[in-house]
């Protein structure tokens, strides 16, 4: 009998016990062992919970029980979690986690304390939810040298995307019903602005990479500024609009980010519609493989929580070769120095004298129409293949020109 | 360092060389230790190979050269491979192949050997190519009690049908090309016939319902009484065909089935095309999550090989966890009491008349319409959900009927 603790009766925490409770027997079959939780910790109470016997206040009926040797960190966050985390591996405990937050701000620290204790720290369920992921891309990937990752890794966001392209909701609109089929937070902010899936392209590329990538150096635009027309004029472009979190390692330098994109519809990524995340991974002996599925919610979370356990019990400390090296010198790339195209779109107050001055700031630039937009005061374009530098001087050069008002929004293309 | 021999320098054999020379880097720091091939068995001679140092025919340079602790089996079939791969397991050497037939065949035993010995027998590659899928079934899915698996576990007859369809090749046209385009082997009967996803099916059931599944009792139809006539009724269902393999677990008993499938366009595995393979995997915890790649080729197929080889690497003998349990009693429904929804065509003699004895036959069918087909003398038709029984029956109703023909196809529905 293996026996677990869970710290933090959350939505996933309780997820935990369900599935292991629910699935006792095929999990035992799989683990080689009995798996059963000895103790709940959290500090409020639940006095109608069916495992209110479990439940304790009290850290050190978990800490301190020998006999409990793989605790479940639930928590969320990066404060009491990362504490306990640590106080669990120092006190010979192997550690799983769902918290990305966590493991992309102390992933190296925690990976390095769990080695050195023999022990395992694993976090399948902090990117995609129930979905394989980062056990593959360490383990069954592992004879590739993965060179770029791209994914929809924020249910909440493609929730609210889809919402939008399907049904003509504006952002705010579509974000109300996402909060209220429980899709999005009271502050939606940690979603809408990328957070959450910077996080988690971090923690993939940490793991792709072989070395630590830091999620503060990782462009970061989220959601709140894509609008109904963008979206027309994506549809005009065979394509759509996602929120695409990738990286690339070219030739030695790593280059993440986060952004709304413009996904041609053949793209994989493209039919990948409400709350489901999509992750493709590049290898250069696979070429691309893609794994899809629910990014969220309690169960399918609580289920690659509870698949780590599983592997702990089945290879009991044969775990923990992955550590994540820390770059000796910045290892990213200068965003300013990458590649791409880009969709541009400007308020104008004279077309003909506009295009003019688009087309000598940009070189030879391909004009959008959408059908249902006949805006006389609005251009729209794509930008040939250019650094960002390029990008940003030729923005520069539509400022304090009298035919052109503003740019009301710039939106990258997604290449392959 | 580890050292390994590969048996079989065919493509899958001269790929794995060729993967673990390529990242000997990535390789050894995921695994640990490095890995080195000292030995190739071939009876066949390669006097221009890049390995020829490495080639031998005598099979007791590996089986009897002790350093060598994982033998690599890319021979196919289930002669001298099934020979080779106990003979490895005897001498104390971890096996990885990526011999479907033989897995198929002779997994049961093979894993019990393999675990006697404390030997890991592993066969990533066996399905989907280079997509990991063997792998996160057995362990990040562990969790989870699988209740079905839906595929397209065969690149070769998937090309087929999206040539079919997309250029209005004829089946036996499409077959040339694959053959010219090197898809399809010269005597092409174990992908067209449905054997080769057969055995795939086979191999992935055992590993989700914990059981071995005898590929000899699945029900396999191939592709090759696929018509465009089919196709083009598909069309106006807002569906297209794809060869499906599938199982289910229901109440305990397997079911298991390879045939043409006529799948809705918006299911996740209509818009898999050309030699792509795709798998959705069910489970009580996780909903759906799809898996999907490249199927076949050298390098992915030889990447998810040397996958197996690193695991062994890293965790020194603790993988051997999987056997699979030889059922005490058949453990497959009897497809005759499986329920499903049929597409029908029959030709008629008078569509009034046949119309009249369908609809008796059937209860309420749904008549399909092709905009492009207008032939007097066929009708086509969807039968409401019933066991196959019930649909052999009501076939069998059809027969010495004046108004009737013949039946032209019966083609399975892919329900949820």
């Amino acid at each position: 009998m293996v026996y677990t603790a869970v710290l933090g009766y959350g939505v996933v925490g309780s997820g935990v016990v369900e599935v292991i409770n629910k699935n006792r027997d095929s999990i035992s079959m799989r683990a080689g062992d009995e798996i059963a939780v000895k103790k709940i910790l959290d500090i409020r109470d639940f006095p109608d919970s069916p495992d209110k016997e479990l439940l304790t206040k009290n850290a050190e009926d978990v800490f301190g029980d020998d006999s409990i040797s793989v605790v479940v960190e639930t928590i969320g966050g990066i404060g009491v979690a990362y504490q306990f985390t640590k106080r669990a591996l120092e006190a010979g405990k192997h550690v799983v986690t769902s918290n990305k937050e966590l493991v992309a701000t102390h992933g190296p620290e925690l990976l390095k304390l769990a080695k050195e204790k023999g022990l395992s720290y694993l976090f399948e369920a902090s990117v995609g939810g129930g979905i394989p992921i980062i056990r593959p891309l360490g383990q069954c990937l592992a004879a590739n040298e993965i060179s770029g990752i791209t994914g929809i890794l924020n249910g909440t966001t493609n929730y609210i995307l889809t919402q939008m392209r399907r049904e003509g909701k504006d952002f705010s609109e579509a974000l109300k019903e996402a909060q209220l089929n429980g899709y999005a937070e009271a502050d939606p902010t940690a979603d809408v602005e990328g957070h959450d899936a910077c996080r988690k392209i971090a923690i993939l590329s940490s793991i792709a990479y072989n070395e630590y990538v830091d999620y503060r150096k990782i462009q970061t635009q989220g959601i709140t500024k894509i609008s109904l027309t963008d979206m027309q004029y994506a549809e005009a472009m065979d394509s759509v609009i996602k929120l695409v979190a990738m990286s690339r390692k070219q030739e030695g330098r790593i280059y993440a980010r986060v952004s709304p994109a413009i996904v041609r519809k053949e793209h994989p990524l493209a039919n990948v519609e409400d709350v489901f995340n999509a992750i493709v991974v590049s290898g250069n002996a696979l070429g691309d493989a893609m794994f899809y599925g629910r990014g969220a919610g309690k169960l399918p979370t609580a289920s690659a929580v509870v698949a780590d356990v599983i592997d702990i019990v089945r290879h009991a400390g044969s775990n923990s070769a992955n550590t994540w090296k820390m770059p000796e010198k910045d290892n990213m790339m200068d965003p300013q120095e990458v590649n791409g195209r880009y969709f541009v779109r400007i308020r104008v107050r004279n077309q003909e004298e506009a295009a003019r001055v688009v087309n000598s700031a940009f070189g030879d630039v391909s004009w959008v129409k959408a059908n249902n937009i006949n805006l006389e005061d609005e251009l729209a374009f794509t930008t040939p293949r250019a650094t960002e530098k390029v990008l940003e001087q030729g923005l520069s050069k539509l400022k304090g020109i009298g035919s052109i008002r503003e740019t009301v929004n710039v939106i990258k293309l997604l290449e392959d």
